[in-house]
């Protein structure tokens, strides 16, 4: 086979051959293929298209380019969730222990944030002592007694997909679906969970913008998957605002705390967990909807998915006295966004607000950057609020003082404020089944 | 500016501004920026098309990537021509005496062979003593002198079309109009000739397979030679059998020699020769194109243009005196095709009998091969001829005897005989003028 070959073949809009793709993603993952050709590939698929029989090959080709987890002692319990990405996402550390104290078995691997986008192993890393780099016996033991063990993404597990999404990100290719979807199934393909429900984010503060683009991610996601014979879900949810109040590291951690101590503060954080959490116990305990929704909030409510958390976060090195500790993490400089006149809050820029937590060091604009934990946002009025002029509209924290006035701007310009009410917008647009 | 939103850019069909293209190729000839850029945006150029204004764009900026020629002393008698690659294409050594001992200055750096297709200078080459390496001001000097000189590629000249091109070669972006038009016509505009005809070749055995095609390409070059302050005419010829009846280095010389010196053996051949100098001295001379067709004909006819070859090969340190010693360059080996049944020689394969001249050694499958001079083949039927069983229909030479079988099999897959004559073809198609 060539390489040539293959991209003529895609130039032309041709279908490639689940063997071409294979001997493709072999080529990427041992580098005998130039950059050079991988990126002419790359660019003769976006403009081209991929079918569903193509976008299958590619991601199973690359979840078996490196090692892959093996997850088949949980049998059909093993469970995983995946966000497209957004702003102040900070659903796992709540699904996750519902899930788990009804059965399902989360042994996760989890990213980094980048960009406007925050990462779960950030925020877990502000816990202090708490590890997320384990061996893979420490892993797999930890999510058998306990239900859940969440750590870092393992380098060794899908080389393919870093090789290719690097190439991507400086080439203009990253936006296009079958790329998308075999990079995401991919990563949970080698991850060994049966069960998958994907949190695809619409919206201003996400990848894909309008509810269109966003459905058709999913559908072909679930396709993708089911096409691989695992269980998959996915549930539409918006990201024209953030989700929830804080936007950062620990500030997110203490918000995800709140709603697992039962709060109702935070009630689009609190639907979207729910939300995701009975997907999975549905899936997992193969159980109807209205019962796995009824449990999920039972779970919550009655203290439970609480203790699970304690009990996970525990077992993996954190420490859960600094919950109580309202002194711990402090940011050490603040200030406060002032409305410069009254009206309703109105079409948010989320990643406008994204990149304001980054800016306050919450998250990171270079791979290497180092995060702030005590920095990021606390959003006292979200769209659709009315504000009075001189009401405080959000705090900002950091350990950074040089970084307030960048980011008070960045925060101001991310939304307007008008003298009507914006239009409500649904929070939870859609759900897709793939069983 | 970043590489980036120039890729993004033409991924999405926009127009490159001409600030946008010149750092680009600023970026590709000065190495900074990567490989896996560049040919992203290459096959994005590929499946998205460039204006007129882009390919002109892009085209200048390649000519003034590296060194040009400053030909400005020869006024507006300087003159180049230009073939798109074909097989058995020795038009060079006729034309340029013709146009030269007619007024016209041929200052003219030409290409070598690869693949199916020969290049001027390896055929030069073949001559003892003819240097294809000289200083720019011998290179100048002689040209101003003779009338006619005639090198090897100076690297000095757009780079970027080096390094473009062998992206492109790799990467199945290289049948692209407009990558092609500032591909040729850049080179075309450092060479610093006044007047440019181009030879462009049509069918089986050139790069551009049909009529419309060559058509397109012929307009889009003469357009931008247009732009770019240049007369340009193009020519369309057939490229579907082989021009003339030699293939290889020594032996099209050799045909070469003998149109000089007025044989009408190989009619096509004559009439391109002629067709193509007529252009050059009709533009060059300003006289209409009867008159210059008339006078080329003189020339050619009279001896003049055979005393000028003379005299520019020897002011290259050629030694002419082979031209009329039948022993010289004679090849060690030879091989007669014969035909296994009556018919007409019909649906002939050009490229194929580039390639079998490739086999024999009469050209190179990679850059480094080393040519062998005496290679080549002799056609003695060509397509529309009638050929009997037993009869012979070319002569294969070669010094490596190893060749024979694999060249013999390569020309035989490359015509058919069949009972029916095939449809007659124009040698010209069309001419299309830019003054």
């Amino acid at each position: 086979m060539r390489m040539y070959d293959i991209i003529e073949k895609k130039r032309d809009g041709g279908e490639l051959s689940e063997s071409e793709i294979k001997w493709f993603v072999s080529g990427v993952s041992d580098g005998s293929l130039p950059d050079y050709q991988i990126t002419a590939l790359l660019m003769a698929i976006y403009l081209k298209g991929m079918s569903d029989a193509e976008t299958a090959a590619l991601t199973g080709a690359m979840a078996h380019s490196g090692n892959t987890l093996d997850l088949s002692r949980f049998k059909d319990l093993s469970a995983d969730k995946h966000s497209t990405g957004g702003v102040g996402d900070k659903t796992t550390l709540v699904v996750a222990p519902i899930a788990a104290c009804l059965g399902a078995k989360i042994a996760k691997m989890s990213g980094r944030g980048l960009g406007h986008t925050g990462g779960t192993v950030d925020k877990l890393e502000a816990i202090p002592g708490y590890r997320t780099s384990l061996s893979p016996d420490e892993f797999i033991n930890t999510a058998e007694k306990h239900g859940i063990c969440v750590i870092g993404a393992d380098k060794s597990l899908d080389p393919a997909d870093k090789k290719l999404y690097a190439l991507r990100d400086v080439t203009a290719t990253v936006g296009c679906i079958p790329l998308i979807v075999s990079s995401i199934m991919s990563k949970k393909l080698a991850g060994g969970a049966h069960n998958i429900v994907l949190d695809v984010k619409c919206g201003s503060g996400s990848f894909m913008k309008t509810a269109a683009d966003a459905r058709l991610l999913a559908e072909k996601m679930v396709t993708i998957g089911k096409t691989c014979g695992k269980n998959v879900s996915a549930v539409i949810t918006n990201m024209d605002v953030p989700l929830g109040s804080a936007v950062g590291n620990w500030v997110e951690v203490r918000e995800a705390l709140q709603v697992l101590r039962g709060s109702r503060e935070f009630p689009d954080l609190r639907k979207v967990c729910l939300t995701l959490a009975a997907e999975l116990v549905s899936m997992s305990r193969g159980i109807d909807e209205d019962s796995a929704e009824k449990a999920v909030e039972d779970a919550l409510d009655s203290g439970k998915a609480y203790e699970k958390f304690l009990e996970w976060i525990s077992a993996q090195g954190g420490d859960i006295s600094v919950f109580d500790d309202s002194s711990f993490c402090r940011a050490e400089y603040s200030m406060e966004v002032k409305s410069r006149r009254d009206g309703y809050i109105s079409s948010c820029n989320t990643e406008g607000i994204g990149l304001c937590a980054m800016t306050l060091g919450a998250g990171r604009a270079a791979k290497d950057d180092v995060i702030d934990p005590t920095a990021g946002i606390l959003i006292k009025k979200k769209r659709g609020d009315f504000v009075k002029q001189g009401e405080t509209e959000a705090g900002l924290l950091t350990s950074r003082r040089e970084t307030l006035e960048e980011a008070c701007r960045r925060y101001c310009e991310s939304r307007t404020v008008t003298d009507a009410p914006p239009e409500p917008e649904p929070l939870i647009y859609e759900k897709i089944k793939g069983r």
